[in-house]
C-alpha cells in the first residue's frame, strides 16, 4: 500500500458502505412514521365509516419527496464509494458526519409536512438538503484530492463530472431557499425540481456510458 | 459489457440488494409499532390486573397480514434479482419507487388495523399492493426488455411465467378492491387469499424444479 | 445439484440470512422505544429536577430480558444457517413464519414490562418464546430431513444434539407459563432462566470443541 | 484450527458484524424520533406561522452528539474486529451485551435531551458511555488474551495501545460524571470532550501509519 494513502487497518469500504445501506434503509422507512401517528393513537373502530384522510395528504407527499431524495443522495453514495478503493479517519468521519445530516431527515421532512407553506420549516427543509449535499461533495472531493483514496489513473474528467453534479444539489436547494422569501407556494414546488434534475440522466452518466460503448 | 446494456459504473446489484433487504427488515419490524402503542403510552401498573387485549385483535391481523405479504415481496424481488445481470438507472429507480411503495405499507396496514371495514381503508390497501406488485412487474419486464439486463440465453418460458406470477399480484388485489363494493366483510377476508396464492408453489417453480431434474 | 433438492433459483441462503439480520437487529432496537415514549412526550425542562425514573425500571428491566433473549435466537438462527447448504420454499417460509413472531416480541415484550405481573401478559410473553422456539426447530428438522438442505455427510449426534438443544426453549418457556398459575413473581423471575440456559455452553457446543480438539 | 480457540462452527465473523451494523445504524436513526414526537402529534397547519423550534434546540443537540458517539464507538468496534479471525461463545456474548448497552442510548440521550441540566440524567448519560466502552474493552481484552481469537503473531504494542485508547473513553465519562456534582453546565459541555478526543487520531492510529510507511 502506498505511503500517502494512510489507510487505516481495519476500516474497510465495505463496512462503511453497509452502515450507511443501513441508516438511508432505516431512515426511508422511518419517514412514514410521522403519517402514521394519528391513527396508531386512535382507538380501532369496526363501523363503516373511513378515517380522515384530508388531514395526511401533506404529510405523504412530504414522505414522498424525502423518499426520493434518500434515493438521489444513495445513488450518489453509490457512485462516490464505487471509486473509492481506501479508507482513512478523515474520510469516514466525512461519511458519517454525512450520515449524521441524513438522519435529520426525517425531522426536516416531518416539519415540512406538518407546517407545508411556513418559510422557517421550508428553509429548515433546504438547509438539510444543503448539509447532505455539501458533506457529499466534500467526501468526494477529498477522496479523488491528488487522488490519494482512488485509482491512481482515474480520468480527471469523472472527477470534475462528479464534482459539479454533486454540487448542482445544494446549488439547487439554495435557489428554493431563495424562492422561500418570495412565495412559498412557488418555493414548495420548487423542491420538486430537486430530485427530478437527479433522476435525469447527467453529463456525468452519458460520459459513463460513452466509455462503455468504446 | 455488451454496449447495448448502458449499465452504470458504481451500481452493482450488490448495494441494490443491500438496501431492499435493509427497507424490508426495518418495514416488516416497524408494522408492529402502530399496534405497540396504546400500551406504550399508558402507564406502567403492578396489579394482577391484565391489560385489556381485545382492541389490539385486528391490529395484530393485519401486522401478520401484511408482514406476510412483504414475505411474499420480498421472496418475488429475490426471484428478480437472481436472474439480473447488469443495473442501469432506469432499474435502480424503478426498484426505488418499488421502495417507496413498500415503505407506505405501514401506513396503509395501521389504516386497515384501526377501521377494518371500512371501503376506503380497503381499497387503499388494495391499491397500494397494485402498486408494489406493478413496480415489482415493471423491473422484471425492463430487465428482460431484449434481454439486456439478465444473460443473453435465459430461457423466454422462465421470463413468461415469471412475469404472468407476478402480475397476479395486482389482479388479486384488483378483485378485492372490486369487492368492497359489495361487502367489506368478503373483501376483507379475500386479502387473506392473497399472500396464499404466492406461498403455494406456483408453475414458474414447478418448472425450476423440472430443470434441477434434468 | 441433487434431485431431491428441490431447491430454488435465485433464493439463496445470503440474502435469506441478510434479510434476518436486519429484522433482528431492528427488532432488538425498537424495544426500548416503548420506554422513551413517557419522556420523549413529555416537554423539554431546563431545571434542575430530574425526571422520575422509577416507573420506567420494569420496562428497562423486560428490555434488557428480551433483547438478551433476541440474542439467544439470534445465535441460535446463526448455528441453524451454518449448516444449510440450501434452500427451498418451504425453508424460506418457515424462516419467514419464524421472523413473523420474532417481529411480535417488540409488543409482548412491551406488555410484560408495563403489566409485569399480571398473568395474561405473562403468558402472552411466554406464548411469544414458544412460537419462536418451535419455529427454529421446524426450520431445523426441516432442512435435516433426510438431509436435504444440508451435507450429505452432517454427522447424525450433530442433528439430535442441535434438535434437543432448540427444543429446550420451549419447554423452559412452558415451564414458565405453568407456573403463572401458582404465582406471577415466581413465574416472572423465571423467564430469566431462559436465555441463562442457552449462554451456558450445551452439550452440542462441548461436542463442537471436541470435534476441533480431533 | 488450534484446540486453544475453541471457535464454535457457524458462529462466523461476517454475521456478527451485519448484525452489529444494523444495530447501530436502527439506533443512530430512531435517536431523531425523540425530536420529531412533538411535532407528528400536532395537526397539519396550513399557515404561515411557522412551529415553535426553540424546545427542540436541546434535543437536536443532544442528537447530534449521540450520533457522533454512536460513530466512534462504531469506529472502535470496527478496528476490534478488523484483528479479530476466530469467533467463540464468550465473544459472541461480550458483543451481545456491548450492543445491548448500545440500545439503550436512544432513552439516556431522550432523557438527556429533555432534561440536560438535571444531576440523574447526566450521570444516567455518562453511566451507559462507560458501559458501552467497557464491554468494548472486554472483547478486545477477551480476544487478545494468550492472542487466541487473534492472529498469533498480532503485534503486542498494537494490543496494548488499542486497550489504552479504548480504555480512554471509560475514563473520560467518569470524570464527567464527577463534574456533575460541581456544575451540571460545566458537565455538560464536558460530554462534548468525549467525542472530540477519539475524532483525533490516536497514537495506535499513527503506529499504523508508520507500520504501512516501513
Amino acid at each position: 500500500m502506498s505511503a500517502r494513502t494512510g489507510s487505516v487497518a481495519g476500516l474497510g469500504k465495505q463496512r462503511v458502505e453497509s452502515l450507511t445501506d443501513g441508516i438511508f434503509a432505516t431512515v426511508m422507512t422511518i419517514l412514514v412514521l410521522s403519517v402514521i401517528v394519528p391513527y396508531v393513537t386512535s382507538p380501532v373502530d369496526f363501523g363503516l365509516t373511513p378515517p380522515d384522510l384530508l388531514p395526511i395528504v401533506s404529510t405523504v407527499l412530504s414522505y414522498a419527496l424525502s423518499f426520493v431524495i434518500l434515493g438521489v443522495f444513495w445513488v450518489g453514495h453509490h457512485v462516490v464509494f464505487h471509486y473509492i478503493r481506501r479508507t482513512d479517519w478523515a474520510l469516514i468521519w466525512l461519511n458519517n458526519v454525512f450520515l449524521l445530516f441524513v438522519g435529520l431527515l426525517p425531522l426536516t421532512s416531518a416539519l415540512l409536512g406538518h407546517y407545508p407553506l411556513a418559510q422557517e420549516t421550508q428553509i429548515l427543509y433546504g438547509l438539510n438538503l444543503i448539509a447532505v449535499g455539501s458533506m457529499l461533495y466534500a467526501t468526494f472531493a477529498y477522496a479523488t484530492l491528488h487522488h490519494h483514496l482512488v485509482d491512481a489513473d482515474l480520468d480527471l474528467r469523472i472527477v470534475r463530472s462528479g464534482q459539479r453534479r454533486i454540487l448542482m444539489g445544494p446549488c439547487v436547494a439554495s435557489l428554493s431557499i431563495l424562492l422561500t422569501s418570495l412565495n412559498t407556494d412557488v418555493s414548495l414546488a420548487s423542491f420538486v425540481v430537486f430530485p427530478i434534475l437527479f433522476i435525469l440522466p447527467g453529463r456525468i452518466d452519458l460520459f459513463w456510458q460513452r466509455q462503455e460503448l468504446a
